[in-house]
């Protein structure tokens, strides 16, 4: 969403983009043509907006956009849209002298802006796809760093063990999940000497958030994928499914009490 | 030197290398020619020594060399040759609430081994030279990472500041360097807002550990490179010189009570 909503200033910068594709759908603004971009195309939007800037006009564009932007559904900031027992859950675990991580697929450098306030977890605790940067001086000899169109680690499946080996060195006493992206963090988290957590968050709420498989006959959406492989992975080695639906009473943090039972 | 130390047990498992250049310098043990070797040479040491083992291997080796490697001027376990006023920042820093990394040109995996009990630095608070993993699964199932000869972050000179930037995302309050190699982490530190701490030790004492320069006229030797142009970027940019001579009344954290005045 941050992406393509940041299409219109990076044409308006760079005027050649405007006539050019995927941009020109994208500023067409054509919803359903927008939602059927290619991999490929998507790509060279995440490159034109998340890379050629300094990490601090990056930061300050992601602020300025956090404020702002609003999830059409739930009518709100994005990072309102937390859920509360993830935020309990993290409470927990640092009261207890664990070292809290979010390990994601998304940008490195984009939830470490909003990661400390919404979550607690600080900067250097988020683990996520991350491209290079290149060290530059300004006319006043001041350094700066640029972001890079090269990808240094894509922090989904087996990039995530990967993600934690470099961003972290140690193994994870307990990881938490809710798509196929996630399992081979858990794996490996269970391939650890000793008790460990391993527990998968199943999306099977469409009234109150959203549900998604295809396991259990959930729907095969966009939004996210999660397998009956995954599933059944899960139930042969112990892995804990939390359903969204039976087991959470409160979903979003900004609920006041949760539902009535 | 641990490269050089795993060579025996490198060509053991692959004969093909014994008869071939630089492994078949390093088996004769001809410290001159050793001591000559290329850098393309010493690429080649790395590669084979560094990557190709799953990174529990690699651990378990490290550990045992450690026990036993001994400094040959010195006469001791590498790990003890740790200076006492750097122990000392370090527990102030931390008692002041702090967080302390080591940023290092040396490997990544290497140094986390031992950073914990030597420096009281955990391994995800080290930042260094880094390569890629690559998940893979054993005949049972069970995950593995194996070492990748593909390097991710040259942590040396402007890899200093990417480095920070890629594994904390936030620019330290006090930086600490000993060589050229460390100017532009200094700059980057010192770019900041407000005030931040930038300190310079000069290896000065010959006799009580090493002097290099070329700067001051110190030796220009192999050991590491302190020039006059840092020397002079230092001081007008106002970044503290600590003299080991004259400004440690004691350098190794194993001497009893320094020397006398």
């Amino acid at each position: 969403m941050y992406c393509l909503d940041r299409v219109p200033a990076v044409a308006a910068s760079k005027p050649e983009l405007r006539d050019a594709e995927p941009f020109k759908t994208v500023l067409s603004g054509n919803r359903e043509a927008i939602a059927k971009l290619s991999m490929p195309d998507l790509e060279k939007i995440l490159v034109a907006t998340l890379t050629g800037m300094t990490t601090e006009e990056f930061n300050t564009e992601v602020k300025k956009w956090l404020e702002t932007a609003r999830d059409p559904r739930w009518k709100r900031p994005y990072t309102e849209l937390v859920y509360q027992p993830m935020l309990e859950v993290l409470r927990h675990l640092r009261d207890n002298d664990y070292k809290t991580y979010i390990v994601t697929g998304g940008g490195q450098d984009f939830v470490r802006v909003y990661s400390e306030k919404v979550y607690g977890i600080p900067p250097e605790q988020v683990v996520g796809t991350a491209g290079a940067t290149k060290l530059g001086y300004d006319k006043e000899g001041k350094p700066f760093l640029t972001k890079e169109p090269k990808l240094l680690l894509n922090d989904d499946k087996a990039g995530k063990p990967e993600g934690i080996h470099l961003m972290i060195g140690r193994r994870p006493y307990a990881a938490f999940g809710n798509s196929v992206g996630d399992r081979e963090m858990l794996e490996w988290t269970g391939a650890g000497r000793g008790v460990r957590l391993k527990m998968l968050v199943l999306h099977d709420d469409a009234n109150r958030e959203y549900a998604y498989g295809p396991a259990e006959g959930l729907p095969d959406t966009k939004v996210g994928t999660f397998t009956e492989a995954l599933l059944d992975e899960a139930k042969s080695k112990g892995w804990t499914v939390i359903s969204m639906k039976n087991d959470w009473k409160q979903i979003f943090a900004f609920e006041k009490g949760g539902r009535s039972e």
